[in-house]
């Protein structure tokens, strides 16, 4: 399975981690929340993402997650190992491969800022985690603050064959998307998986500039998985028609800092999990905000009858 | 006329600055931009923003282009003053208001950081403008990277008298609005004009929650107005239907970086200035770029004539 | 000995954290190094800093260094407990206070800008770990990237009792020294105890200007300790001529990213730890560079006797 | 004159911006500061830097200070011609060498950060102001928050052949200027000039990993010529004796921010400008800080008699 993670395309959703309000993960809710993920159709699971609180987990919580979740699905699993010391990456790595993941994803540090600095990283990462592991590389500047240009992510990909996937979340994005399809074709660089994050905020788009799918935890990922297929079928106003009934809900859930608390609230209201509390620190819904979410998801709900209650 | 913009409401363009392919400054553009937004309605224009490339002007050209803007309209014109110095900041902003400006727009250097730093600075900035010229506080840290808390706004607008309204893009931002509305109705801060910026990406809820209007330099300035006309008529779901149909082009505007390029792209579409042209460094919109822009105007154009060439 | 932080003096040191060439922890170095410290006459310790690599450990090896230096001496002793996530910055708060920690410092995260939010983020993780644990406040912007006025500081300590000291490494940071205890001569303020990091660039003048000490990791530690002696003894000019032998090598210390290999180098010279190996990821001196450093101890020695091998 | 910048040596004092204390220039002292440095016996001067005041100045006041410098000396002088727009720098830079400038200097704008988009915006740059104008790379990421890799200072040289200089003020920064070097001798890179700022913090080193001298506004700069001097000669450890007896001023002096302050503070003490004034806004010197300076002082007086009053 590994080996295949360069083609993969679809969707693969970042899942959220649930807890009980009082901080305690809820790992019932792991449960339910992944079946969630596969009854929307989705083509593979992220867990312990940026936006999965993972820095907030201690590793034997991290572990028991991956566990829990393999346990629930044959879908292949990416897990989330950014950490800020090797040992503690390649620890988490490890064991998520010895649990049966397809490959794990990394966001460079924050004090990263020349492509050497840059490439550098990685370098050491994949010697520090192992080249037999599938990673997927995380591009996600406006969380991160390390921006990487294409040519960077040529390089990374180039130098390390382990090296099977871009989460690409730049924003602006789309023409970064053709710069690396364009260096494929040119024979410049090897292909690699395109997946999108970044809340889909693009993603009507991004699969018209060669992206294979989306990575990202909105919270209807059953819309992404039709979006995903209905432009692979060349049914491109449909796709955007669908897209634009959603876009007023992924751009609320897109705010920096309050998106969890937006995608918890929504995935609990789903039924997904049973309580949309973060570990602290969070951010928390104020009334008015509830309010704005229920009012979306009701006019969401006379477009796509998924969004009702 | 200056002391009635703290109940400024309804809609101020951000103007965009038209210059010719090889840099120079446009000027019959500017008249025609300046007709193209009367002619959209709008109650007032803010010129000199960051939006308008300020900072690339010389000094001599932000004031002809004052002058020219002046001649053109009785609405009230505001003028960006944001500059490095304050002694370049203080000789703008009275050859503006001598020339008949409404008042003046203040940005925050990016040094700024504590609470203290950044209201410090705005009470050295209206020390050297003078306390007579009403100014608008300038809040987008996207751009700025000066981040306020309702607090700092409260104590800025408290300690100058003659701060008269907030440009507010803050994002999140909704929360901040309310806040700010709480404070003057518990009679914690005196009443200033709220108008929103940010590309105006949540002006539908910006409005429900105490927003006075819009100042933004989105293309198509009609859809604002009637957006602000029709949610103060209490057409809550008229005013989101048309937001919503334009959603698609307002995110796709608000890129950083590149939006200027999406922007004057459409403007001159529409015929309100010659040239896209950006005076260098600028950014550059890609052949793929132009035409998902031109599919966004088809599809808007579908519910909203305006958009049809 | 938890009440006596607030008037804690002299000088804590920061102390390293010792690791084999390959990454594992080198726990009899741990020893060796803690009587080095107590050898060189410091009044505490400081463990699991930024400095100490402590994000690099995972939670049993704090524990098991924590419960190593606890053993080794009676000092008081503070441990680092800064993490992404309050479930894991309690957990290794409570754990160290059993073991005799006579308290823990917290750095706030870099993602804090606003007055508030650093005072919230204070107020959530006292709340998180308990208010009977004393606290040191780390307000160091050049790693945290977190400015904190002195009103923020201010607010810090009278919102939180168990506030017993600010290890100050601002930068300008003289004047906010003398701010601070401006603050408590007008009873605006508490007493809590300075004492100085930022590897003592300025302890010369910090001193004078109110300081308690230092807690700091400069790889002489004796030197601080006669340093804050010899002041209290108004031996002012003396102090001064020791610290001026020592600058040229503090300076060299003092580099963002480099400066915990120069002082791992100096240590290991020194006979205080087996290996100046950090763990991954970390930095490495260059030949030149310890050509330098040597050249630098070779000089020093010829006016402090301490540097010479 | 301009072709031999690339082989430029010695000192090139940074020169101060003299203001009265009201904010007007003070054009006599920029007269007598520019005798001052060349009693100093510098080999060129710099103007129009960063820590020049330059972005507070209106563009004619520029040019007036280039025609009185230039009127004064026959040294080569360096314009620093950074600013937000290219047109901008290009009516600078065309007028300072009508006026006879040797060169230019051009620092990136913060927004960079990949090595393309800085690479880029030099080749904009040079497009803009032309290629016949010798120009100099300013690498100081402390203040303009652009870190530079040794491949993009060595493609930026490599691309503009008008580059003829490097001004190196990184930090850490004494193996990048082995680096350039190195990359040099094997034949990778043309040779340019690197002269050194930072306030001349590590000046003692930077020469002997291959730097030609200091380009720096320390309020001595007389000392950065013997210290240059005397290294070349290669009496070392005289030019360390030298240097270690200026630098706990010098460290005083290269505090952010507050630099500047206590820079003209000097210069105003040695006669050397009428005013210590900054124009606003600006920092001010507290008066324990002024005591400081002076203690500092006297202290240095006892070893170079220069700095006795």
């Amino acid at each position: 399975m590994k080996s295949r993670l360069n083609e993969a395309s679809g969707v693969y959703a970042i899942a959220a981690t649930p807890f009980h309000p009082d901080g305690r993960l809820d790992l019932p809710s792991v449960d339910r929340l992944t079946d969630f993920y596969l009854g929307c159709g989705v083509d593979g699971l992220t867990i312990l993402g940026i936006m999965g609180e993972a820095p907030k987990l201690e590793p034997e919580e991290s572990v028991e997650i991956v566990r829990r979740v393999m346990a629930r699905t044959n879908l292949p699993v990416i897990v989330g190992v950014s950490a800020p010391g090797f040992a503690g990456m390649c620890a988490l790595a490890r064991q998520a491969m010895e649990l049966g993941a397809a490959g794990v994803m990394i966001a460079p540090p924050g004090s990263l800022r020349t492509d050497d600095q840059i490439v550098g990283y990685f370098a050491q990462a994949i010697e520090a985690i192992g080249s037999d592991i599938p990673f997927v590389l995380q591009d996600y500047p406006l969380v991160t603050n390390v921006v990487m240009s294409p040519n960077v992510i040529r390089r990374i990909v180039t130098e390390n064959p382990s090296c099977v996937m871009v989460k690409h979340e730049d924003w602006p994005g789309l023409d970064k998307i053709s710069q690396l399809r364009a260096f494929e074709e040119s024979g410049g660089m090897r292909r690699v998986s395109i997946l999108c994050g970044n809340g889909a905020l693009f993603l009507d788009f991004e699969m018209g500039r060669g992206a294979d799918g989306a990575m990202t935890g909105y919270a209807f990922p059953e819309m992404l998985v039709d979006l995903v297929k209905w432009h692979r079928d060349g049914e491109r106003d449909a796709a955007h028609d669908l897209f634009d009934a959603h876009l007023p809900l992924i751009r609320y859930e897109q705010q920096p800092g309050l998106g969890l608390a937006v995608r918890k609230y929504i995935l609990q209201k789903r039924g997904a999990i049973a309580s949309d509390a973060q570990r602290k620190p969070g951010s928390i819904l104020s009334v008015a905000a509830k309010a704005e979410i229920d009012y979306l998801l009701a006019r969401l709900a006379r477009k796509d009858s998924r969004a009702a209650f």
